[in-house]
């Protein structure tokens, strides 16, 4: 299907915004009446920029308060409409969006309403314009679609129809599925936007919160479905009105935009979507992307860790304290591979793109996920406009396909055991060994349990549709987590089975001082007994976060524990939580410079969370522990 | 009366919190219990850092989920309960807030709530404690506070009350009036907080919307007022979850908020307050601050302009072009005087404390109202807790009293006819007239219509506080304005007659690329007729800021105009709005440096506004112009 974008859903002038969306691919766009006339070209160089670009203009949007007035206001109206007929005569699009009247001058009469389209719709004809008729959900009288309708096929005109919003229709709660009984023809146009369920004032709901398809909680996939059934071929065109974007890079959005019209169609071509279709010959007619199928990775190949040279004997203390070992170095990169059990970090010496890289720092830079299959997971990646990060790689060298995450941390897609797929050589062959280091007991811990990620300032959906779109990952609930100088949000990423979970985090507000946790990275690794773990790593000299006393005096009082239990937890600077589900213990260690640090967990049962009610006070305690390090 | 704040309200660690809140001068503070569990000092050693401070704490919180449930967790809630009773007497508090519960595991029985609630107040009875119980907006059986007083009254405990929280009952829409009916000695607490009228869920607006006094659509006098009348003589303690004030800097909201309950005192002191608070006799009893009485500016004695020294041609340029004349210079500082009529602009060659002044920079550095009494006005923004600038001076020169506001103008009250109320010498005094210049046509502006001042991210509450408080004068609503880069929000503070307007602006989102529009600083000036002015400034060779032809041909479609005013608007740059009161004409100048621009307006009527609708277009043409001229 042609996939279009309304120009508000972009930040910039007009011809920025038109820029953006032909250069990530969009092939039409709508105009949006406010971005023309603050703009300085006239609508027939608009035109012949659209040409130039290669974009069909689909719509302009939007014409208000037209139906159901007294007859001087009707004249002035018509009068109103002549003009913009001229306008869309020079941008060359034909289709007008009206939206259902707000006017205090409307009356609630459909016969009226009805009329008065008709007589728009015969002045559009001399124009060879279209109007598509849409019901706002705050609209005076007509704020339902199948009202909408109603209204529009009581009158005789082919070039009168209905626009049909997502927004407007499902954040109403009214079923899509009248949708069918609409004859596609008359179907002129469908806007596409999600939204967060919020209870809130339809009018800012829609004004601010906005968001795209499959970042919201609307079922998009089911309401395009019901249209195409319908036998609507008109594209697929968002409408999003939202802060964020139109303080956001355009052409960021604009691929944020595009990927989620691609997750869309992919769920539109299953075979569950085109039974809601209808029929599969419905299907075959309308030209769907199908992405190559996601595969879940199956767990952490390794983490790299880049560590300015200031920070290499910390990360040495850390790494040890943690049971790692030293066991080979990259053949032509400085980079040395760490080990325990099957967990690999790679401690790279180089500095990564890190916009305020100082001295002393360290960041995680890579990250690589365990594929089945390498190479179909990158194909995946491009069809889904993961930007690929060019490698550089010696003779013989693995050639690992990697893209960048929203965060700018470089995912890879490998096979530990056998190299990426349809090549001889693993990963692991670029490195060789080093010599073996005095014999030490094994570590305690077993696997990458997760990762955390700071995110962007404001991309925190961006984010969320990537890991899931690209990795096939899950988003789990979002979580705020008051730490002493600002509102976290927290939002995991998991693989079914749970080998594979990323932890997002983001400052709720951008802008101002932010809170510096938000902005941590960690490494959480699982073990079997947290109390053995904390015990070995003592014995190693692990340098660990102290928690305050107080949060064990609140513990014992909130959650009933034992007082052995939880004399042991104050003892090793453990934090609890449990749920219905199981227990989690974790702690965590002194800073790696000053965004990383890692954690131990383990988790009892099924608990699947990440020990959220504890986190303030772990945040409280690494600014503490921050600050009293600057004193040493 | 005591003035406190929970700590949930700032930003900061525990210690921080409470050094803010004693720094400002509160009397006392609410404990929030996660600060405390996140803080690595005992509470013992809280108290004493209390002590120290000067602070007394007012009150523990808060204690949930404790009433209506079955016996044994009964048993398990007394046995919490108590573990925080040694908390309490540890940190020397003796009042405990309980919420009311919102667990799956109560039952809806009052009579069960009720005993349960007198077992917890015999026990709180053995360690001096007091309990305030709390119908939270959201509780799940109790969420009114007649209905709280209802089941304590029915336990006959003298240390068993209710606490009265302004959000929680204004929030639902509850009268009031109510709070009469509960003897004074059993509201144990009373909780302020305002918020903006939003219709959203009421849990996200509490956590995330609420603010300070005065800040939001409550009527808190009317609350307060009320309480004192039953006989309430505890603290006024605000306690405002603000997603902002969780990352502001927290001095600078603790005075936010003291000031805003200066300002609900001196509500309360007055005499209507007096009659809401039942008689004369109550208000006596209550000792409530009477800050100095505000007293309206009549107008704006001047603005001055802080110019690098690379944009004093520029600035010459653009005060010719609108008709002023350089008239003199400051005896002792590189300031001159340029006049219009009775309009004073002041250029100051001194670089302002502005953070990234550039080279050819200009920013509104100080702006002068009349005051008919500066020294009481003085006083009584000292008494607001306005910041004020310590000035330099030279023999003989005025002292004119400024306080900083909130974007770190300085803000000068002075009377420019007989100088500072008690002195001989006006601020006129110390400037020399400079040579007349050739004889030129008198110009047509006649009074600074507006000054628009941009604010720093998120303190738009503080600003609208500050102007109404300091200044004695009435925000007008908020709007906002897309800007090609970003929303902007907008909001004009104004004296009753108009005669002194300021325009504030801020990004409505912090962080990212911001909107630069939002930041820009403008000097509006009225004129009698727009177009005089406009032909005049066009012989004075004035650069003004181009306007795109589709405003206009928008402009015929929208408003119906008649084609020669239109083409005329046209001709001369002008945009148009009008409403039900009146007409509205305004053009700009080209910017002088990066940050500010001039504006001639034309009201006719009653028009109050600010031609908000032609905002978005305006703001794009700036950044136009802005772009054309780096290649000139």
């Amino acid at each position: 299907m042609r996939k279009s974008i309304a120009t508000v859903c972009l930040s910039g002038t007009l011809e920025e915004k038109l820029a953006a969306a032909a250069q990530v691919g969009f092939d039409g766009v709508e105009i949006f009446e406010n971005d023309l006339v603050a703009c300085d070209s006239t609508p027939r160089q608009i035109r012949e920029r659209c040409a130039d670009l290669g974009l069909r203009i689909e719509l302009y949007q939007p014409f208000r308060d037209f139906e159901g007035v007294p007859a001087d206001l009707l004249t002035a109206n018509l009068e109103r409409a002549r003009r913009k007929f001229d306008v869309m005569t020079e941008l060359g699009v034909d289709i007008l969006l009206v939206c259902s009247s707000v006017s205090p001058h409307a009356r609630a009469d459909d016969a009226l309403a009805a009329d008065q389209l008709g007589q728009l719709a015969d002045l559009a004809s001399g124009y060879g314009v279209r109007i598509a008729y849409e019901a706002l959900a705050w609209g005076r009288f007509v704020h339902d679609y199948t009202h909408a309708w109603k209204i529009v096929a009581g009158v005789d005109r082919p070039n009168l129809g209905v626009c049909l919003d997502s927004f407007h229709i499902l954040s109403r709660g009214l079923d899509p599925a009248g949708i069918r009984d609409i004859p596609g023809d008359r179907i002129m146009f469908m806007q596409l936007a999600d939204a967060p369920q919020l209870q809130m004032d339809v009018l800012q709901w829609s004004r601010h919160y906005r968001c795209f398809p499959g970042q919201g909680g609307f079922d998009l996939a089911g309401f395009v479905g019901h249209a195409l059934a319908a036998g609507y071929r008109g594209p697929l065109s968002l409408e999003v009105f939202n802060d964020i974007f139109r303080q956001a890079d355009a052409e960021r959005t604009a691929t944020d935009a595009l990927r989620s019209l691609i997750v869309l169609e992919e769920e539109l071509s299953t075979v569950d979507a085109a039974a809601a279709q209808g029929s599969a010959a419905v299907r075959e007619r309308v030209e769907l992307s199908r992405p190559p199928t996601p595969v879940e990775p199956a767990g952490f190949a390794f983490v790299e860790i880049a560590v300015d040279p200031l920070a290499e004997e910390a990360a040495d203390i850390l790494l040890r304290g943690l049971g790692f070992t030293r066991v080979a170095r990259h053949r032509s990169k400085p980079v040395q591979l760490w080990q325990q059990a099957d967990i690999r970090i790679l401690l790279n010496r180089a500095r990564p793109g890190v916009e305020d890289w100082t001295r002393g720092d360290a960041a995680i830079a890579a990250i690589a996920v365990e594929s089945p299959d390498p190479a179909h997971s990158g194909l995946r990646a491009e069809a889904l406009l993961a930007p690929a990060i060019p490698r550089r790689y010696g003779p013989g060298e693995a050639d690992l396909f990697a893209v960048a995450a929203p965060d700018s941390t470089a995912v890879f897609f490998c096979r530990t055991d056998t190299g990426a797929a349809g090549e001889a050589v693993s990963w692991l062959d670029d490195f060789l060994p080093v010599a073996a280091e005095d014999a030490q007991l094994p570590g305690t811990l077993t696997r990458v349990d997760h990762v955390g990620l700071s995110q962007p300032s404001y991309y925190f959906d961006e984010a969320t549709l990537f890991y899931r779109s690209v990795f096939g990952l899950h988003p789990q609930s979002s979580e705020e987590i008051p730490d002493p100088y600002g509102l976290v949000r927290s939002r995991a990423v998991t693989s079914t089975d749970g080998a594979v979970r990323f932890v997002l985090t983001v400052p709720a507000l951008g802008g101002g001082r932010l809170p510096e946790t938000a902005q941590f990275q960690h490494i959480a690794f699982g073990c079997p007994d947290i109390f053995a773990a904390a015990v070995d790593m003592r014995v190693r000299r692990l340098p660990i976060l102290p928690v305050p006393g107080n949060y064990y005096d609140d513990l014992a009082a909130r959650m009933g524990l034992d007082d052995a239990l939880v004399e042991n937890l104050r003892r090793f600077g453990v934090l609890y939580d449990r749920d219905e589900r199981g227990e989690y213990f974790h702690f965590s260690t002194a800073m790696l410079g000053r965004r990383m640090f890692f954690e131990i967990v383990q988790r009892v049962g099924d608990y699947e969370g990440y020990g959220t009610p504890n986190l303030p006070v772990r945040m409280a305690a690494q600014y503490r522990h921050a600050a009293l390090a600057g004193l040493v």
